[in-house]
């Protein structure tokens, strides 16, 4: 019997609130197994930025990244957001370890190529070594993953995070029996966003792409919900989307057929 | 007969140098064997804290760590200095994996106590987990260590490079052969500090006391020739301080005996 697995990521709306990124990291410590937590960005980054006279640019909720945001975001993701977390964890008793994709190769990309827009030094993942994720793993270590890659020539790439998380997932699935989790600001995908009860207990693809097609579903939620189908795909074994706080029950949420 | 291992420390003066740290990734990915590196921070975090209005605190050469400082540091070094140099040494074929010392609980320290000065978020190493690092070097992996460890509270602690470097070495020698090589800015230590060709070959413990107490040896050397003597005394093979660029060659050098 293959061995279990929870993916946990986490969104820059936890981040940026202490006390739930808080009890997030305690939830998180006490599900049992094997677990990766993958982390976005927050605000700070744009902060930081604006504090320095780097304005930053986004082009359909993606962030442009230029050379000097790169380096933003190396510090901010990759320095103090996964430090604190790892050192947070480290102190309710998960061996956590941070990692962007540079670390022991673990996730290499490719420099997006321009076509419409140049995205910057933003990457594709084109590789997960899962087998170091693996090792990491049987010595019960927490994974903790920043959002950013590396392009094998010593460059390094600003990465989508929910993408990140969806490729781990698909990595392990030869030997583990996987389960991805989308942590976020509300209960699961809403059919009507202004409507907080309208949550989505599942969606087929056919629904996805009636759903989107005609506008229903729109903006950030739409890449979101095509990782989600993209792991399914590949063999994860569950996947959901829901509010951090529901993170020890898994429960409400949006499921994935 | 125990492995060998060769652990690098190198100090601000690299790191600001964009051209000398290329050429000593490549010298330092050449060594043959285990290594480690560990790194200091540079001009960049001083830098970032101007930019950002904060004024950078030091006591004796040694940096001053309030909160916002901290978070900087934590940036500057566990972030963009770490991963850059992480990245390129992947790009050199060595299987590098960036640490602070909250990863993996590698390196816990304990903030320092208030005395003459508050040092803030200043951490002095209580343990080193040198079992952890062990079974990344049987992997062929090549720790990275960034300058900043975790109190095992959730807190992120300043700590100096290198003595990390000091502590890491003295926790290694029951299973390696140690050798620990401080790279900076000269050639070796100076008898005379305005003659570059003063270079002292060897230091005798008596030597040091005599020199120190007279005024021939001051300032920052005196504690980096401390962590010398400490890692010899802790059963470190060979020690040496020696310019950056004779990592190659290890000679000449300052060694301690």
């Amino acid at each position: 019997m293959k061995k279990e697995i929870t993916i946990v990521k986490i969104g820059g709306n936890v981040i940026d609130n202490s006390d739930l990124l808080s009890q997030i990291l305690s939830d998180f410590t006490s599900l049992s197994g094997s677990k990766i937590l993958i982390h976005g960005g927050g605000k700070l980054a744009s902060e930081l930025s604006s504090d320095l006279g780097i304005e930053s640019q986004f082009h359909e909720g993606r962030r442009i990244t230029s050379s000097g945001e790169l380096k933003i975001v190396t510090m901010v993701y990759s320095g103090w957001i996964n430090k604190s977390i790892v050192a947070e964890l480290q102190s309710r008793g998960a061996n956590a370890l941070g990692l962007c994709g540079a670390d022991g190769n673990v996730l290499q990309a490719r420099k997006r190529s321009i076509a419409e827009v140049d995205f910057g030094h933003v990457g594709d993942i084109v590789n997960v070594n899962a087998s170091f994720i693996s090792k990491l793993l049987e010595q019960e270590i927490v994974p903790v993953f920043s959002a950013i890659t590396h392009d094998g020539q010593g460059g390094l790439l600003n990465t989508n995070a929910d993408t990140i998380a969806c490729k781990i997932a698909q990595a392990l699935v030869s030997e583990y029996t996987v389960k991805l989790i989308y942590c976020f600001e509300k209960q699961g995908v809403l059919f009507d966003e202004n409507d907080s009860n309208s949550i989505l207990p599942t969606i087929s693809k056919p629904e996805f792409k009636s759903w989107s097609d005609n506008g229903i579903l729109h903006s950030g939620i739409l890449p979101k919900i095509q990782n989600c189908f993209d792991a399914k795909d590949a063999g994860v074994k569950e996947v959901h989307i829901t509010h951090a706080l529901n993170l020890h029950l898994l429960n409400p949420k949006t499921s994935f057929q």
